[in-house]
């Protein structure tokens, strides 16, 4: 079928991926990588992964701001209007478990693109597998690799394995 | 009206169609073939129709499994977010039911299309009429052939019969 | 503001219009004329308006059928494919209620808009303001003339007055 | 099963059934009346079918107004209040076009009920079935009389047919 | 927790699960049953499962139709009042597939509930496990015996495992 | 005003509140004893609290499983039937985060409830305000102890401050 | 037509009506007063009118704050909790604009009830029309009196005028 | 990430962004300045931003209507065909107060974007900061100027600070 485009055929249908979660490796680069060699149709979006100016969202946009907790709070303001805008956007989300840091953050995105009915897929060691069980439940696949995103997405787009 | 385009008027509005169901007749390349032939702005979309690849969608992408059970759910989970994703993004579905195996598949799409109010249209045999008459009644039509379907397709879109 | 396109910015919005009910007179060709005369970024939709070929819709591209109830019901089923898509993807619709015949169509257009949350126009004359109260008041505006239709949408496009 | 309730059960569901359309001749009191023989866990809903009251729904209420089209506007407004509420929270909506006016509110109503998947069944003779074609393909049955709708409800809520 | 009532507090949750698919064994029975037994609060709902009324839904209740197709069609619309109302009401779907006929239909409503977010459990033998794959993967259980369901219902309501 | 009920006034509504997240203390009971004292119409809900009844909810009502990854599966199913009914029935939810564990679930949840636009509040130490500065950013209200919670609830349902 | 009860019939629908707006004089009181003698079935609600609670809605339930912004931040997260509860837990919305204070709340929670289909009706003097002609275009009503609101409620629940 | 663009990569996603509010000052100018600046892709839509020509959007379009009342209606019916269908397109709206009238208007268009979910930015002085606190509370961000709303979409988009 010409879903994803063919010779002479209709442009390829593009598809918008957006990759949630962990910030502190490189795993959004090898997916986009390997989507970009295997010349898939994938335009990608992704919160701010400089987690700096992702802390500095609201106080360095808007106005000085002493107390921690409302530093926070305006900061997660500013970043929801890019995550809610882009997940909304998003035909499939990737959401990334790493092993630092507590990241309810991409839990709580997961949780977001499930009852939005986005289709997602976790990224994660098995080491977690009993603490993401009902994340994992609800999403269409549990991979172990970058690599198999970058898999599964090629099946997804092109119907073809590797 | 100049909904499917005319001289010197806007470009044509692009209609998907998600042609699920049957993979084992060569009733999609019929209908695009038609479609082809008769002009018409249309993008298609469907499953993966190699149907060992689709058996294989999960350990084909993600890991080994031993379990048939489990082989088949890996499996059904990477090809929904395709089927999910399409049928999403169709204006008009079309649902084959061959003669062959159960084909819970094309009646399960079917349902979901209806309760996402995408009109869609059926695509049997007069002898699985009885068999099939809930999922025909929510149908905005019953066809028999594909070129009827390409009938259906062309009045829809361009306003002419054949 | 560059929502309706200015000298070097952005491209303008294109706005979808869906012109709905009667098929006896020439109002949508003067809407479309008016429209074209004004430049402005609109493209139309209508049901098919060729009252034989709309009345045949069934028995044209499905097959032959002889009780006149279920003829017309195999017509309106494949008519609705039309309507419901380019209804649901309109921004705008527009109703004409004309003098002959019932025209109980054009109110169940009105209706599905009106439920469907999409602003609606009525063109109909005076005659008929008690019939349509009810149909009248969930439209944004009450039109008499093709030219009203026309200064309405490109008021509402370019925010400019006649 | 037990849906309808049985000795010793649960208590029966209620169904809300909406009578809309022609206020002219006694259907909707033949329709509850039989429901009424029947037993039927069902209450009814309607739209204020004393005409005067209807037509003075707005200068009754709120003020006085001297132009005939802005009394319509008040009046189907406050009318509204009532109707979209009812159909709103109906199970299943009966629309009734009669031979007197031209009832574009009924079409109106069952549009709406289209739109939102509320289940309807129309009723009315068979001169009109032409004309009704598109309202009645979106029904799920076409009555003839109150009693057929009576028996349409015993059926759906008993499983028992006469 | 008392979400299913406790000594001295509020009223029990009322759950209403809706049981779909085969009519010809006697499943229904046997959840009733073990539901009875365990004293959960759940009304349950159905198709009418009486196969000659529900093929008769339409002319018995209508008017006599001598083509078998339109027979179907009447019937098919008068079910479908009952089973999309249903569906709707129902917390919980249970989707049971046996082993005779085709039952397109049991398929149909699981779509149906996945696209609304209705949790759902199929039951039915592993000989159709691959068959099923799709439909099952968008379930939230796959069970083999009516004794397992009610297993699945009572933990659900008391968080109780037998 | 009478929302909450009153003397002779019609009987108080009832508020309906989700306790989702952290199983290892006693906040939960804390809220509902906090609840009771005030005499609040509230009936709560929560996942199962059972923490090994919880974990075998799959292989303790369906069938054996070898397999830790395939036994967490099945149970966050069966889990998520429950879980994803009650908050789509709650009015309100509270999302728990203790100090042990990486309760990914909680956020899962808090995710669920805004996208549901389930208005919710959490409940956490200090210490996890940075950790969980999106997921309180999409609350209406972070909470340090169980009876700010019952402040809140106490407050939403009668007006009136401690 | 026995929606709003009658001898020996079905008991009364009970419809929910929520008062939003201005909180300084007693139109609440009055509208209450009205429908009480007019005995019709109706259960208030309101957001909390005891303007001093209201602006301590935030650091009288959770904690201190000494920054003026963010304690009315607190404070509108906690009413919020209600007021959204309840606007979507209503029938129908009245909305009153008094003269004093800017009362954006009260045009906030009319683009709420727009935007979510509530029929609403605004209660203000003439004075406002100018600045209020969108809010009063998307009410179904504009009174000037609470007695006109009674007399609209009174009629769209009973079918009675005054 | 590649969402904003970057050499080689695909075309920058397009950002759709809607200002309401005040018409009197040039906050819409500075806002589209700083984003040419910044070399943002944004595209901006607004209501009609000329007084007279927004007050006559009825009687300009449609017909003459003597009563204040009525040629409000009437306009503020035309006005909503646009700034439905804008807010309803847009990815993010900023909602400005000025302080000149009472502009209830601009409250309304944000309890709009509120319940569409629509994420916003107000943009104020700190003068109405009690008045506009649920406002403010169900926004993303408070902005004091228009510099600072070019430093939040910024920032959103390309995920730079300044």
């Amino acid at each position: 079928m010409s879903v994803s485009g063919g010779v002479g055929g209709p442009p390829a249908r593009s598809w918008s991926v957006y990759l949630a979660g962990e910030i502190h490796s490189d795993w959004r680069e090898r997916i986009e990588a390997g989507v970009g060699e295997a010349g898939l149709p994938v335009s990608f979006s992704a919160p701010v992964t400089d987690h700096a100016a992702s802390d500095d969202a609201g106080v360095g946009t808007l106005r000085e701001e002493g107390e921690a907790f409302w530093r926070d709070h305006m900061g997660a303001g500013v970043n929801g209007i890019r995550t809610q805008t882009l997940i909304r956007a998003a035909d499939v989300v990737v959401v990334r478990f790493g092993d630092k840091y507590r990241q309810w953050n991409a839990a709580f995105d997961a949780g977001w693109a499930a009852a939005l009915d986005k289709p997602y897929v976790t990224l994660h060691d098995p080491e977690f597998d009993h603490a993401l069980k009902e994340v994992d439940r609800a999403a269409q696949a549990v991979a172990r690799t970058p690599e198999q995103v970058v898999a599964v997405l090629r099946y997804v787009i092109t119907g073809k394995l590797p």
